[in-house]
């Protein structure tokens, strides 16, 4: 079994995501950098896709669960993970323990939509249903905690997922021998787009890293703004990954190196999903489309003529209830 | 400009298709090929899939309309080309045309579903529209070659696009380096099946090549039975792509190549489409899921734990108009 060499306590530099991407190498997918002349013709830009619709899982959350759970010492993993999740990180999380052969509670609020439900269970996380509230969830994860001694992985306020989170990037400036003038990356918690900066800082600082959010989502943008961490307190966006507030660990991080946060409509949103599946004809979700939104709606003033690198973050939507207008 | 070296009226043997295969690459992506646990689990086998859906046009149709295109004499090219297709074709028409430089004339039954007609004027088509019969597409084609001179590139009758349909095979067998027990591709007219069959008998002879169809447009199954053509009457089917009848000249080579013809249903086609979306999170068109239900729904004996090749044959479907039961 792999043993751990992250102090889970420090925030990650390049190293430590380059020895997350070695420790989740055999468990992920290096998923393809794929173009588009219609999409570069939309955006004015030369614009580079990365997959994670693609990942195993249908996201990039694999990443940061996998690596944060082949990270845990024997003792700790012994007793299973747990964490509460409506989305991919509950799904990534079964899919995890599976691979290291310990069990993964997940707290799952009673509305959770059946196919994530299913994903779940699929990867054999054994589920335990609350009332669809914060406390709810907290509280029954809490009593699971306290019953089990299973350790808490959070989705994305915790350095480890943060790391594994960054390996896509890894891969990304790899794969685009010509290098990116700029990186834009969804922001929900903000696990990916910390990992990101922290590795593309060390390797290509001069590429710009920025964040993307729906209007009716705008923490990270006005956290930002404000130089302390507002919470999301009534998101109201069709992307459903990008609901959460921003964590302490990860806040700092995007405080400190992500170069600009740029908003987009609920209308930008949907359309830039049609457009990749019309276009590129594979299945981004709403919360995967938020940064090409705000590639092909030139969301900032330096776009034009660019390499831009987007990260199609996931594909994992409820094909009975699309949110494309008829 | 390219010299044609392809007679026009002789069936392709493997020489020319691999000729074929150098005059369309600067012009085609060579798309991935992908594979999925979950579908080798369903399958019960080892399934590759040629992701022909994410072919430039969104088709493989691309390849054969590129060849025969390119292999026009000057004198002939400089009038144009035209076609009737309600399909891919016309779009792939299109598109070869314009790497040429010449004219694309579609005739395109009033009816055509607007993304489709769409795609024909995107890449430049001039597009005559006629009544949705089959006389009125034959004679406005005929009218329009009188007026024009421009040159007839059937969609599938025609060794030249056959050629150009059998390069995907080419490519196929390169990337899956363990070889390919059984190789299945959807049948309509039999433009990609007679060239995939082709290519493999000249490339791997011991591939079973398999013929999919839905139950409801089983011309080619009847018509491997009977020895004949059987003319496809009233096709009843959600896979557009595969309601024409055979050709004379891809009948021949489906007759004498092709192993085996098999049939599924239109349950079975949708629900190997959502499993593709779904587990795969690309978009396949009904008609390329028409192979993967013969593989999910196992419909012949010998595919257990076999290596099985599918050709994912396009990705344009209206999303406005899905068959996804709710």
């Amino acid at each position: 079994m792999t043993t751990p060499t992250i102090n889970a306590e420090t925030q990650p530099g390049l190293e430590t995501i380059r020895e997350a991407l070695e420790r989740i190498r055999p468990h992920i997918h290096r998923t393809p950098v794929m173009t588009s002349r219609t999409m570069n013709e939309m955006a004015g830009a030369q614009v580079f896709f990365k997959c994670e619709n693609l990942q195993k899982g249908g996201a990039f959350k694999a990443r940061g669960a996998i690596n944060a759970v082949l990270s845990l010492d024997e003792t700790d993993a012994a007793k299973g993970v747990v964490t509460h999740s409506s989305g991919n990180h509950g799904a990534a999380l079964s899919m995890a323990a599976r691979i290291r052969g310990i069990k993964a509670y997940i707290v799952v609020p009673s509305n959770a939509p059946a196919p994530k439900v299913g994903a779940i269970r699929n990867y054999g996380g054994e589920i335990t249903f609350c009332k669809p509230t914060l406390e709810a969830r907290e509280s029954t994860t809490d009593e699971l905690v306290a019953r089990t001694g299973a350790v808490l992985i959070h989705p994305y306020n915790n350095y480890r997922v943060i790391a594994g989170q960054g390996t896509c990037a890894l891969e990304f400036i790899e794969q685009v021998e010509e290098g990116l003038d700029l990186l834009l990356a969804p922001v929900g918690g903000g696990g990916l787009i910390s990992g990101t900066a922290l590795a593309m800082k060390g390797l290509s600082p001069e590429t710009w890293i920025i964040g993307c959010e729906p209007k009716g989502a705008d923490d990270a943008f006005q956290s930002k703004q404000a130089g302390k961490i507002i919470l999301q307190a009534h998101p109201q966006t069709v992307a459903d990954g990008l609901r959460s507030s921003l964590g302490d660990k990860t806040f700092p991080i995007i405080q400190k190196l992500v170069d600009d946060i740029v908003t987009v409509s609920e209308d930008e949103i949907i359309e830039a999903m049609r457009h990749i599946w019309e276009r590129m004809k594979i299945i981004v979700e709403p919360s995967g489309a938020v940064a090409v939104a705000a590639a092909i709606f030139k969301k900032a003033a330096g776009f034009a003529d660019k390499r831009i690198g987007i990260i199609l973050s996931g594909g994992n939507v409820d094909l009975d209830h699309l949110p494309f207008k008829r």
